[in-house]
């Protein structure tokens, strides 16, 4: 265990630990921070019912008027609004009980050295609260807000207070990484590649050596496939990674840890449609629900490699590649155009005015029709090489 | 290049290949086989028409009516019903012509040594015929079929046509495998494991050593965390596996051959709902809709370990776990009961019939509301050591 722990107070995680099966359980500095903080809460509120004081504590949030783009970071922030929740109120009773409860969940968590689904913390905790026949939570989609309020409430990632979530993404390329002790190196992945896990926090994932010059991420795992089977990352000496979609979690802490830690830069070769410049931004800035994680969660020196309105002509591609735009498509890029971190952006402005006046979209996979490695081969090293991507 | 390789002969793949950076291609005895079945469809269709013949090429039928169980392989097959496809035939020319391009889009891939999605050879292929503005394809979805019926009439996987699918599902355990060339213990994959490619097949994926004496396969990656996280394949040694859900093609295959040429039982932890019936049902005898890739995909001595009707009681779970049943759920489970490989055993029936009585369904996530590690600890290792499961 850490030296420089405290001994026997109360707001420290100070006692022997163990698991569910008896076995000692050694905490990393960062677990030590997350139960300091869950018991300095517990601490607060034990502290005003001994004073006969009416138990309360300040959640910061969540809602969008308090979340706003900092200019100078380059992501979005939570503000300082913050509301009470009281526990001799009787519409805040609940709520104040299930943030409590997933703030204990939690802790036991940690203390055991183990982690679970936002699912399994939900079985978890889930039970009638006798003698009534009330249940601490109806469904999951009551206790996921809860979740959501303690990390605001303790300052702590999901990933901190041992929650996961779903998992999906590869990585493959010029880097080996320690994962719970086992080194691997990503070069040497084979076509499968090293599956991205939901946690990547430093106390599981470290960076042994990089001789790699940047990330590329794509969006969908069948290109991936296809960058990877060229041996893309080989021949440009770089990292790639996908997140089958909108990246999860674990995925854009990663890229955010590449780029922070290792100053890689991240190039995003996602689809010419509002869903790639969706995925572009949150990569970038952050999302507007998860405003409170955006300095580990975003990268804002991602640049957008990704398909563009000139690319049909430019490209050559032929007419069958064409995706007509629907109303929800047209309606997304408006709202998308107007984004703070876009709206004074020309670049960004003349592109998605392009893809409205062009009336379709484009999938990266379209560049197969030029042939099955234009994209590997002549697409991005040319954008590479041009340095011409969007900011 | 094999040695074995007949010389100029039209139906084998003879000439020295390059792929489109026009480096030499090696092609391994199954792309010869593969190449050798393309040109032998080519071949008979141009001996027809150089004998003024109409052609036509029959094609084995996907529909339900040519699908049977074989009780002796305990696997879906299809049977020997075929339709005819005909050039000068006015409802069947344009499926002709598709048919052709698809095997013709295989041709190039597998001579190329590439692979592709099956969206990406949708867009390979797709193309006005000029001098009429009619494409080839409509959308993928009129390929896509025309993809089952090349494997059909190939006799290939669509794997072996250098098509793959969307890849998801991780591997750690006891074994080391070769795949494309590297080396990959799963025993040290940290907590990402390796990420299970979509095409399996033995010239892409080696066996080079195993240890592990069985297959634990999940049905969610947040289950399989658990599993990695507790090391369970350490302590039990085996080899775990997970599919996000119905486990793709890549992930059945694998299955298939790590029973088939391994030895190795293969145990599925799925939830205890109509849902996880089906998947435990297409993993051990196929898919209807893909009959004829049964005995290369499915693994019919796959037994089910998955959570049961009667483990509400027999674990002592609390009430909060249990999901009411729906009448979807209702119906499919009524379905799935008349299914030929589970309609005459007793144990199935009475674990059907024991979940409609109950009204609820659980899932696998329920065991953690005993504790976090329930389920690796002493649920799993309980029913493997009484080998108390379903067949």
């Amino acid at each position: 265990m850490a030296k420089s722990r405290k001994k026997s107070t109360r707001s420290s995680a100070n006692a022997s630990l163990f698991d569910d099966t008896n076995k000692p359980v050694v905490l990393s500095p960062q677990d030590e921070r997350t139960l300091g903080k869950i018991y300095n809460l517990a601490a607060n509120i034990t502290a005003q019912a001994e004073r006969d004081a009416e138990p309360v504590f300040a959640i910061p949030a969540r809602s969008l008027g308090n979340v706003s783009f900092n200019k100078e970071k380059r992501v979005l922030q939570m503000g300082d609004k913050t509301t009470n929740r009281e526990l001799f109120n009787l519409s805040q009773a609940k709520s104040f009980m299930q943030t409590i409860l997933v703030a204990s969940g939690a802790k036991r968590l940690v203390e055991m050295g183990k982690t679970t689904s936002i699912r399994g913390l939900y079985y978890m905790l889930k039970h009638d609260i006798k003698p009534t026949k009330e249940p601490t939570f109806h469904d999951q989609g009551e206790c996921d807000p809860v979740i959501e309020d303690c990390e605001v409430l303790l300052e702590a990632l999901r990933e901190e207070l041992h929650l996961f979530a779903d998992k999906r993404g590869d990585m493959v390329g010029n880097i080996t990484i320690v994962d719970s002790g086992d080194e691997i190196d990503c070069s040497k992945m084979g076509s499968g590649g090293y599956a991205i896990p939901s946690i990547v926090e430093p106390s599981v994932i470290q960076f042994k050596e990089c001789k790699a010059d940047f990330v590329l991420h794509v969006e969908k795992n069948t290109v991936w496939q296809r960058f990877n089977e060229d041996k893309f990352w080989k021949k440009h000496n770089c990292i790639l990674t996908h997140g089958n979609g909108q990246p999860p979690r674990g995925v854009r802490r990663l890229l955010n840890r590449l780029h922070n830690e290792l100053r890689l830069p991240i190039y995003c070769l996602l689809d010419n449609d509002p869903w790639g410049y969706y995925i572009y931004s949150v990569v970038k800035q952050g999302s507007i629900n998860l405003a409170y994680e955006s300095e580990r969660m975003a990268t804002p020196d991602a640049k957008f490699i990704g398909l563009r309105s000139r690319d049909f002509e430019r490209c050559g591609l032929s007419e069958g590649v064409k995706i007509s735009l629907n109303d929800v498509d047209r309606r997304r890029a408006k709202q998308i155009a107007e984004y703070p971190w876009f709206v004074h952006k020309k670049d960004w402005q003349r592109e998605i005015d392009t893809m409205l006046k062009n009336g379709f979209k484009l999938e990266v996979e379209a560049l197969v029709s030029r042939s099955i490695s234009y994209m590997t081969e002549e697409y991005v090293p040319r954008l590479l090489r041009e340095g011409d991507f969007l900011d």
